[in-house]
């Protein structure tokens, strides 16, 4: 049995180059994990495409690839005044290429908000610096969000359970969705830093497998020793105690601490309280919609049948058959551990202790 | 969207003929759900490859179409002294068609046990009809066996839950299984016959996927509305309140009633105790080994990594990755509100109710 090809080096995406001549370089998604391939986007459909076609995914990483589209946009400018009109073209444009990422429209705007400052540039090449430059710090926030949440979940492992040897987690929330090490995962590869390294069990995650197809594979090229499983399987998993805690990503948490993450999480946060056995949330603070009380109040999205009675294009159940697929799941709020962000772990999870992160 | 057709009219395997000329027909499992195809068994090699390639499938239905085989096997014998030949040479045959199956073995034990009472036929077509009487005799035997399991587990449903709606079910343990209406399902397909139809929500169940490919099928033919879902939604179903209990096959139950069967119904029954929802499950007295004293003593077997990272032949993990693949797990007798038995209901599960059935 031979692993995937170990290279830490590769990202998710990066800039490479200078502003005027250089490209947005993307680890095509769509290609893994039997291909390791890269896009350099040039022109800014090419980076449109890239987005809706999931070449790259996950919150952060979309909203980057966006602004980083922007400066590819303004390369074909002449003047300053040309610039500034590419920026808001393709600020508009690729609002369009994801309907739900809130990642995607904030980076955008905060794209478009240089447009004042790119007037006193004395040319293109000046004012494309600034959006390259503005793009950049977003990356390198991301960089050090991640970082930060790894910390804390690190810190926090090690201080609940300093003889954990295994995880279990689910769906995809490492370094492929972000700049740096991602949310979920970023715990476990700073502990590898630390000389801990953990072994995680990943869930395949049906209908889309991200956990067989991307997280397997994003942990094996990082040195992470990773046991692929069915969904299924996570409660037998657990109760042969072979794994000392569960940790997930999150799309969306309520003011209370009830949290909306793929479908599957909530189950497993059940059976890992059945087990006595820590559940963690990882994700940045932007994941907090405190207008929402409550889990109730996070509407399910149910996705096409076609996901579950087809793979790979191959029809595998009888056709016509009727489906429930909810993409998300709520878990609430008093089966989380601990919901570990940017600036610290809640913990207790409830609604004092958000309130008191998030201030 | 066309729902499958029905007709009610398919089985499993039935002989069709007489004795010397007539044949084994099974329904292609294989060839499922898209096709609907007969084979019709004439040689006993065609009987071998159909178990063998899981054509047709179950315990109770291998067992039968072995019993079946010898009568084919018998066909071409011109004296009686030849159909004793053909049935000591097929018996053995057929026994390696599948490694495990304790109702195979079972089955050709039957019909070996004929030998002595064919010395006294007057020539081949005799001791062929007793060969066919001998294997039709099982087959009344299995149809009535589910029929008891689907009475009982019909009245049990009916005292527990009189306004139950929905159920959910996990694997393959209907009409495919068996002769008649099967284990898991005969309940559900008894009150329809009393008018209550229920709907079935049914896990695809991975790796194999019998869920998506015959039990949403089975359901479809017969009239009863099925909802397919992937594994991981299940806990999602019953918190939304969609379905009313959970019913399941069994391949193994210890003498306290600790119970062996398809990787995933461990962590159901689990989720089943934590929602408050009736966890039922049915199968024959014959599944009871009362040599076991508990599901601990019960063997796990774990299969090939490759029906984890391969659906349909193509790969769908990192080439190379581990796996983590058990076949089963074992729910414990605790979490289970009734085994329903062709003798009756075991409530509550403990080692005394499995004494008093089975006594």
């Amino acid at each position: 049995m031979i692993p995937p090809s170990r290279d830490p080096s590769l990202r998710a995406l990066a800039w490479v180059g200078d502003a005027s001549t250089g490209a947005l370089r993307l680890l095509d998604q769509t290609q893994l994990p039997g291909v390791v391939a890269f896009i350099d986007c040039r022109n800014v459909p090419t980076v449109f495409e890239a987005i809706r076609s999931l070449r790259v995914r996950g919150a952060p990483a979309i909203g980057l690839a966006a602004a980083f589209g922007v400066v590819v946009a303004a390369q074909d400018a002449r003047t300053v005044a040309e610039v500034a009109t590419r920026v808001s073209e393709s600020t508009a444009y690729l609002a369009e290429s994801r309907p739900t990422a809130v990642n995607l429209f904030w980076a955008l705007g905060r794209m478009k908000q240089l447009l004042p400052a790119l007037e006193g540039c004395r040319d293109a090449d000046a004012a494309r610096a600034i959006l390259l430059g503005a793009a950049q710090s977003l990356f390198d926030d991301d960089l050090a969000m991640c970082r930060a949440i790894g910390d804390a979940g690190a810190n926090l492992i090690a201080e609940l359970l300093p003889n954990a040897r295994a995880a279990l987690t689910h769906c995809n929330a490492g370094w492929l969705v972000a700049s740096g090490e991602g949310t979920a995962l970023a715990p476990i590869y700073r502990l590898q830093e630390r000389d801990k390294t953990l072994r995680v069990f990943a869930d395949e995650t049906r209908p889309l497998l991200q956990g067989a197809r991307l997280t397997a594979w994003e942990l094996s090229n990082r040195g992470i020793p990773v046991t692929l499983i069915c969904d299924n399987m996570a409660a037998q998993v657990m109760r042969s105690g072979r794994v000392d805690f569960v940790i997930v990503g999150a799309d969306r948490i309520a003011a209370n601490g009830d949290t909306a993450n793929k479908i599957g999480t909530y189950g497993l946060a059940a059976l890992a309280r059945m087990h006595g056995l820590p559940f963690f949330v990882a994700a940045p603070s932007s994941t907090f919609d405190l207008a929402l009380e409550s889990g109730e109040a996070i509407p399910i999205e149910e996705r096409a049948g076609s996901e579950i009675t087809q793979i790979a294009g191959r029809h595998l159940a009888p056709e016509g058959i009727e489906t429930y697929n909810p993409a998300f799941d709520v878990t609430p709020a008093t089966l989380i551990t601990a919901i570990i962000t940017e600036r610290g772990a809640i913990r207790p999870v409830d609604r004092d202790g958000v309130r008191r992160l998030l201030g």
